[in-house]
């Protein structure tokens, strides 16, 4: 049975209750049990690792057998596994939910499948509702389960055309404190910020999460440099309050697996065209952050290098997820493309580019 | 005295009418005639070239002594010449009007001054009131009475870090049909439009304004050729419908001279890296049209080459006038900002940009 107007609106309420729970190694999750004829009967979230799911939170707010009949609203399918809590598949069982509706399909290779154990028991499961908002709520927890290595969010700021600065190297005025102060809050969002030696040698960055006066952020996501020269000891980023990781290597997906590792989700690639280029290339790339500023720079330091495209039929497309106004700049969120090989974008039909 | 909601009611709908005139070599220009209490009396508008002027269109819709106390509302500065017709200050004093507000002055060396003639004569003048939606209704005709020279678009298609093509040379599919659709309806507003050699030589564009079957608009701009390199008998746009004009030269400014003595006061140079990045180097463009592709390409086949930017105070600087999505595209259209000799934009803090 398609989703009714009461569980859209449950799911939204469930989508905004899930961001009450802290980011970390798990899931932010959410749940609304609602009665037969719509009514919220309780609410619930997920606080973190070690404590109960969502569906559980909720339901142990109702008396015994008030969930019964109810319908469970969650925004992950309900898990059903034996981990440190229940499979919520169970629980939702025994208290006698009689359907349940949630976003997106766990894609953990242990918890999944708590929405076939709940049709198998009788109950009326629908998935899908408001899948999307879910999937961009959970991108890089989903990111880690599917590709088993952390999130990644490639930032540059570029002029119009591409550029990361002028012909002699200067780059001051590119974009303005607008853009740059959305880049600092969301470095505070991410557990690492990723430089290369270039970089690092070049404009010796803090690579801190800043407010505009230049105090640091309550949140700070670790310091990671990639490449092989050394980085010298009067680097500012050795000052960093996180203490920062060095990987001598140009192993890009060894070193994500050893932030994995670490339980690093969310890295945020911002340090320099030639590490930028080096992620795209490699195909490590979940976010594009394109900070454009509306300047024309001509020249020959581009923004990105060489990504390993040799013709237009392996172009790396990306869609457009946002194009933000910040001050007098641009910010564009795109995201990759993940196609079928030897398929092309529908949207594209088979014509010249050039001019004709 | 400031404008009355009624005199802002009337500018918005004497902008709608000047939109009724042709765009040539006059501007487009509307006029409204409210009475005292803020009543339409009478509307007119600029019909082109050797017809009456806004002003004089409405005015001769009343009876005499009508508009004697009234209101004129027009989007230009009445003229203050003899031209074909006469001059309209004059003929607004003549019929009595008590008060006059109008959106921009006239640029015109011969034909501006008619504000102060009319304060001279008594009148209440206000001037300024929707400048912008003026301008931008007039921005070609604008351009040709203060620079002399036809208004320049340069429009281009770039992947999102700036590049035109692959590396060998491929760029079908970089942008996608709603875009291209976009910019043939824009080739059809265009007086002219322009390639370099370069170009007509590697994609034998026939430089048509085109439906998206094919076939041809009711507009059609005339194609110029720019360069040294002879364009083959055979070339696609040799068979347009307005006959080509070939420029076998690099001197720009010498183009659009010849090309206004013509009439021509709407460029759109479309034809290639090199005729954009020398219209830009030049310092002749008024307008820019990035229609950006959510790609990525790296490689050294860019959008624009060299401009003559060293160094990043040196960086042409726009603002963004629009930001629109075209399908998967995005037009990005922005305005050079003409700044005084040795001043820095307000909105940039002197910061340095890289990672830091």
């Amino acid at each position: 049975m398609p989703a009714t107007q009461a569980e859209r609106d449950a799911m939204h309420r469930a989508l905004a209750l899930a961001q009450h729970g802290p980011r970390g190694v798990n899931p932010q999750v959410g749940a609304v049990i609602l009665s037969h004829d719509g009514e919220i009967l309780a609410e619930g979230w997920h606080r973190g690792a070690g404590t109960v799911h969502a569906e559980i939170d909720a339901l142990s707010k109702l008396a015994p057998g008030a969930a019964h009949g109810a319908t469970a609203v969650v925004t992950l399918e309900p898990c059903n596994h034996h981990g440190r809590t229940g499979p919520c598949s169970e629980a939702l069982i025994s208290a006698g939910v009689a359907r349940v509706v949630y976003a997106i399909a766990d894609p953990g290779e242990r918890s999944a499948g708590g929405g076939e154990r709940l049709s198998a028991a009788g109950v009326d499961v629908e998935s899908g509702l408001l899948a999307d908002d879910a999937t961009a709520l959970l991108a890089p927890w989903l990111t880690v389960q599917r590709l088993d290595r952390p999130h990644v969010t490639v930032k540059w700021a570029q002029s119009l055309d591409g550029r990361a600065a002028a012909s002699d190297g200067t780059s001051q005025w590119i974009t303005g404190p607008q853009a740059r102060a959305d880049v600092h809050r969301r470095r505070a969002l991410a557990d690492s910020i990723v430089a290369g030696t270039g970089t690092v040698l070049a404009d010796d960055p803090a690579l801190t999460a800043r407010a505009g006066d230049g105090s640091l952020l309550d949140q700070q996501p670790i310091p990671v440099v990639i490449g092989e020269t050394p980085t010298p000891d009067s680097a500012a980023l050795r000052s960093h309050p996180r203490g920062a990781l060095f990987y001598a290597t140009r192993d890009l997906g060894a070193v994500l697996e050893d932030l994995r590792q670490r339980g690093i989700q969310r890295v945020f690639v911002e340090g320099g065209p030639t590490l930028a280029s080096a992620f795209v290339r490699a195909g490590l790339v979940d976010e594009v952050l394109a900070y454009v500023a509306p300047v024309l720079l001509g020249g020959n330091r581009l923004a990105l290098g060489d990504i390993g495209v040799p013709t237009i039929d392996d172009a790396r497309r990306l869609t457009v997820s946002s194009v933000e106004r910040l001050g007098d700049d641009l910010l564009i969120v795109a995201l990759p493309v993940r196609r079928a090989q030897g398929t092309h974008p529908a949207a594209h039909s088979p014509t010249q580019q050039g001019v004709s």
